[in-house]
């Protein structure tokens, strides 16, 4: 069997980088590899970044970089962003989304995909429906590798977004009650969030219909961190305390009936009138698209976070594309 | 409802560009939008690009800039000479033609779109299926949006560029005999011309099967700018006073019959036989694609200015990307 | 007729290049094209190539430059190699891969379309379905053209890259026994790669199914040069004396019946218990993708170059581009 390439250890390392910085070489594979200081440190040069973006706008970090945007199905915002994010810090992209007609409907192995990527890219941006593919991609290449989302699986760079969201809009993440509403089975992006959050001292509710509840899994593993979960069917008992609303699509095809999605259906909608219930100072955020569950006469509010969340977004993987690549 | 930004008195605005100068963070969304001091700028700063490019190939006056190129229709024409005209001047290029795969096939509305892409964007180019749909996509977002189409609504960059391969090969627009040749119901690009050649001193022939005249609506616009205007069903009668012959595609799919198809179609091929009757400085124009309405011996011809027509279009584009970012 | 120009004289050629340099402005259609002394050149600038990549990772040399990507079919591995074969010489592409949605499907010919690019970049990379197309396409543009491949053609670059990975890989050509493995009947590489060795010192050993040979044409080409051949149906006969083994795809569509392919597929499949049967400096090659022709134990074995064959042609692709652009 094929050995898996050590990745930190390669002689194939750039001369020049400062491979003792924190995640050189490091793949991006899943939330769960982060402790809080590790966020410190991430978050810190996203910071930095969305300084440098406000300041020149775009500068040559990583300059004669390349990196490889390898999406097995489509996501314009993720890919967008990425490709972004490598152009803001100076260096290049290989859009590769054609995937589904090329290569790999010849049949091509993954692992064979990215060994012949890593002969042209510095760095792999890999998104892929099935759950662990990009784990598994990571251990064929000497590249860093960054999960873009892997099916119902993993999609660390939302996840790391939306916290550094929190971060920057409320200045801290300590004490804050985070209320998590839609679709919280099957929303990738909330379970993501809840074991990120586990490592800070947050009080969780969870508001969903009642077919459509947080994963026993996720619960039990956030419940080992000691953070206090409530769940809820409707906004309403907690919507007072919270400090950030994160909101997600509750999709029709879900319910059995349309009978039971149109009984629910309007509990999970945020308008001008739920808004008035909140406080002052809450962020509401969405992983986006949405589709209705946001009316856009909240997007005038000044608690409409969602946008701005998409450009923290940007920062951060300007901050892991520079910190995997040594050069942060 | 969402209240529109004022892109130019933004707080947002870049430190450092020329704001005071004409266009500065404008929407490019229509022909109608330009007076004939505003072509004279645009076009004054085309053609120091057109010397830019041919002296030293590209420059880096946009560098560190970044266009989003928002495709929902594919135009592989019109998107490469965006991209060029971004790359020739040194900024970098967000390629978004899959939409119709992604974000938008799970039901995300155009406005929500570009705020995502104002995120990662200095500017948006934008074509989209339906009339109106670029300049609704325009009021929501900070950053400069520039119309690439929207179905037969409006395509300005063309318009414009026909109008600059016109001065660029003639010297001058005022005096001229300008002849629309083919469909001219339902071209797009004989109605945006007609509309910006009547800020000239012109005579204007529209020459087309009788079933697919000039609209009634353009006529009456042009005519209040006292432009002489006349309708012609062969080109016969005024091919030898015709400076500049603008050739647009006859589709067999707009006839009854094939038979009515065939009467008319030899009427409106361009080959060398009746290039003999025409001028020796005339010009011939075509938006391409063609489909052979006009015959490949023609090519040779030094009247035939179609090619070049498209890299007087990228020389325009090249100028509209400077100055609606400041930095022409 | 349209007349084509004529590219090493034409009067747009860009101030300040090497115009004497060898294949500057020409275009790159076939390996027929190349004598023993032009691949010498071109290997040597390779080799330049292969050590500035190492060394720095991307430089200027090409900056400014703009490559259109043309993609009739589509083909991650070739168009990603010659994205990063441009952007690692610090210029930029104009990726067209849509090109089945596009002006094309309106109808537009193939020169039209050449001849719209060459008023956007420098240099027209293109792959097409259609044997031949290539070389069509390269009469009508005034700017250099690279086959990608067209058809059942050829595909000059694949060629190029599999003779320069046996010489940086084994330090000589003349000398070698290289055994090609597999459908030689309609693996195009094969083809090409055996008329390239003809104009070395080698021996050549063909080892296929018997309804799968390397066709006449191919063996009388080569056979002119005086080069030795011989046809094999299992490898036995000359795995111990082979340098190079290059191995291609059986594809189980080519039999008439199941049963005759399960009888020869296990003598084209390369397993580590089969690698202990060759010399121990043999190298394997592949043209990629694979598909179970050779087992993935494989891979760990030195003697494995399929993926460092793809480095390779990374770097046969910068010289290239930097050749034909007068920048070598």
């Amino acid at each position: 069997m094929y050995t898996p390439p050590n990745k930190t250890q390669s002689p194939y390392l750039p001369f020049g980088d400062r491979q003792d910085a924190p995640f050189y070489f490091t793949d991006i594979l899943s939330v769960k590899q982060f402790q809080r200081k590790d966020l410190d440190y991430i978050f810190g040069v996203a910071h930095e970044m969305s300084e440098m973006v406000r300041r020149i706008g775009t500068f040559d970090l990583l300059k004669g970089k390349i990196l490889a945007n390898l999406f097995y199905e489509p996501s314009t915002r993720t890919m967008s962003s990425f490709t972004a994010a490598m152009e803001r810090l100076g260096g290049s992209v290989i859009p590769i989304n054609e995937v589904r007609y090329s290569s790999v409907s010849k049949g091509e192995s993954l692992p064979d995909t990215v060994r012949t990527l890593e002969c042209y890219a510095d760095v792999i941006v890999l998104r892929h429906p099935e759950v662990g593919s990009v784990a598994t991609a990571a251990k064929f290449t000497r590249k860093p590798i960054i999960n873009a989302g892997d099916g119902i699986g993993e999609h660390p760079t939302q996840a790391l977004l939306d916290l550094f969201t929190i971060l920057e809009e409320l200045g801290h993440v300590d004490g804050l009650t985070i209320t998590m509403l839609g679709d919280l089975k099957y929303g990738r992006t909330v379970h993501s969030l809840s074991r990120l959050l586990s490592l800070f001292d947050v009080k969780l509710n969870y508001v969903s219909p009642k077919i459509l509840p947080m994963p026993e899994e996720v619960v039990k593993e956030v419940a080992e961190k000691n953070i206090v979960q409530k769940q809820y069917n409707t906004l309403d008992p907690v919507l007072a305390e919270t400090d950030v609303l994160y909101v997600t699509r509750v999709q029709k095809e879900r319910f059995e009936d349309l009978d039971s999605y149109e009984k629910v259906r309007n509990e999970f909608i945020i308008s001008p009138e739920v808004m008035k219930g909140a406080k002052e100072k809450m962020i509401v955020m969405h992983p986006l698209p949405r589709v209705g569950e946001i009316t856009m006469e909240v997007d005038d509010d000044p608690r409409a976070a969602y946008f701005r969340q998409m450009e923290y977004g940007l920062y951060v993987r300007m901050a892991l594309l520079a910190i995997v690549l040594g050069k942060a």
